[in-house]
């Protein structure tokens, strides 16, 4: 990468753990160290630590470190389930830390403590091959593109599916920055995303990596594609049902439509633990509702750098805000996934190849 | 109206014109005497008022104001233009200045203090009763709907269309506010409509009144759509093509779309000096971009009670921000206008009217 920005650290000699402190994004960039399992817990149930992959990788570093504290089979039992709980609905988190702690168990205890900093790294790895992979596959549809059109691309992204939700390279953003490093000129374009304005840490991020980008209202992409300042969409994903209806954030098929209504090509990039093969359909997957105070307050530094809240309406104004849409399969061109692209009528392969994998 | 809250008072007896300082809103109510007709440039030009046709009502009271000092042609002409400049794109405006100032320059001189404050009321007539016409197409419409599904009706609309931008019931709002007298059961959900969050405006104006509001993301609607939570979609225009294409607010367009792809009603509501002519269709209607500091900073009440500016960015992060978008006539379900409610393939009837009237 082209500087020296992580999101999460492990040292598995050292045994240190150091995260990103992401509620402080994208005003100050501060690194919190990681100490113990319950410091890595509060980090990820504060939102220091935030995006699907990267808690997996922190919950599987706080069994590392818990175990420098006990390897006793009880012990990694009742640690792995307090974890778990710092962010109950995130599949990664449970998914990581039963990996770690399954294979624990089954190791005679003295070999435990250092397995426990291999597995965490192995856990991080995996992540970051998972967005290599899928970076490979969304660089070749953008070189494609930029082929055919001749000229600078413009690439609109929504919400944060970018390097600070993962690993590495993100997931949405994984093509991106693979483009920008292959030399492909191009522009994304950042929709702010709100309530909670995941879309300015997609700008900066980006920003930081010395990317052309540019941070716009959600209201503005549809019209911004109707007047063909738009080339491609490449959005994330929370979960994909087995016909490939897509759960993203609020706001996603607002974009999608738009995009189908000026034959703009629209991606989901995600890795295959995304889909939810039980899930037949867009209706099945159940969407969050979240406070209304997300939607009244919005908090950042005023112009002395003071960090505040400000309050855009009457603090007792009923306010509904759902967290995630469906965005209907039809409207989606492919799927870029760690194991190939997938147009939605060819899935089936994608969900075979898993069931063999 | 259900409640005393008034956008412009015009005393033609007392000389007096006083308007509601919407910088304030949605978290303070204050009326600001207007006393002279540079008082009257200030605060349009300032935004203390805004919304088409409250502006142009203001300029009359101007108008009516600057007749007190002089009545001299000279003066009147010099007047004029110096009103006409405080929002220079505001059709309205220029419209409603030219129209008193004409009148009085054909009447002898001892008159026209008198007549200036009769022309202001005249506008601000002419205004409450288009909103009032407007107000009677759109309930027979809310009507029929609340006929045809038999239970409470979900009204989606977007930015602020309502009372607040016009002397009395606005544009969009207007068959709302009279829906809600007549006992329709109903709840608005207004969008916050970023960048300039006229959408709180909205909320606030219909909480006021006692309607049931509430206050979404703009990226909440689509999704809303898709489940079914909204029955019925009604904007305004800042200007409409002869075919049917809408320029409004940003991000009109993409509630269009979901309407459409939800097989939902959504209705343009403008009074016939919207309708540009000239315009063939959207293409040939230019959109006004907006400074970028309109999406870095947000400014409400801090949790004192403060008003203080927050930046959801760093303060160099290139923002695009189109103020407008173009809604195409295929997606909008008819117009509410002050003469009738037309479909866009019907719009020649009104022009062909228009041309008569």
């Amino acid at each position: 990468m082209t500087n020296q920005l992580y999101t999460i650290s492990i040292d598995p000699l050292a045994r240190k753990v150091s995260v990103l402190d992401q509620r402080l994004l994208p005003h100050r960039v501060e690194y919190l160290e990681v100490k113990t399992w319950q410091d890595a817990c509060e980090a990820i149930a504060d939102m220091a630590v935030r995006g699907a992959p990267l808690i997996g990788v922190t919950g599987a570093a706080a069994v590392a470190l818990a175990a420098e504290k006990s390897v006793a089979d009880s012990d990694l039992k009742r640690v792995s389930e307090a974890i778990k709980e710092a962010r109950p609905t995130a599949v990664n988190l449970a998914w990581a830390v039963d990996y770690v702690v399954k294979r624990l168990l089954g190791m005679p205890a003295e070999k435990r403590r250092k397995a426990a900093w291999t597995l965490a790294v192995e856990i991080l790895e995996k992540e970051r091959q998972m967005s290599a992979q899928m970076g490979k596959y969304a660089l070749s549809i953008i070189e494609s593109l930029y082929l055919e059109l001749g000229r600078p691309l413009n690439i609109l992204t929504h919400c944060n599916a970018g390097r600070l939700a993962t690993v590495e390279l993100g997931t949405a953003t994984a093509g991106i920055y693979l483009a920008f490093e292959a030399g492909i000129p191009l522009t994304v374009y950042a929709d702010e995303t709100r309530p909670r304005l995941q879309g300015a840490l997609t700008a900066w991020e980006l920003k930081e990596a010395g990317i052309p980008v540019c941070l716009i209202a959600d209201n503005a992409g549809g019209e911004m594609m109707r007047e063909g300042d738009i080339d491609l969409v490449i959005v994330g994903a929370d979960r994909i049902a087995s016909n490939g209806d897509t759960a993203n954030k609020i706001g996603t098929y607002l974009k999608a439509l738009a995009a189908a209504d000026n034959q703009i090509p629209f991606y989901v990039a995600a890795p295959i633990s995304t889909f939810d093969w039980s899930a037949k359909q867009g209706d099945d997957i159940p969407i969050e509702t979240r406070s209304a105070d997300e939607v009244r307050w919005i908090k950042g530094p005023d112009v002395e750098g003071t960090e505040r809240s400000v309050r855009i309406t009457a603090a007792e104004m009923p306010v509904v805000n759902p967290a995630f849409d469906v965005t209907p399969a039809r409207l989606i061109t492919g799927f870029i996934t760690d194991r190939g692209v997938f147009a939605p009528e060819n899935l089936v392969h994608l969900r075979q190849g898993a069931s063999h994998g």
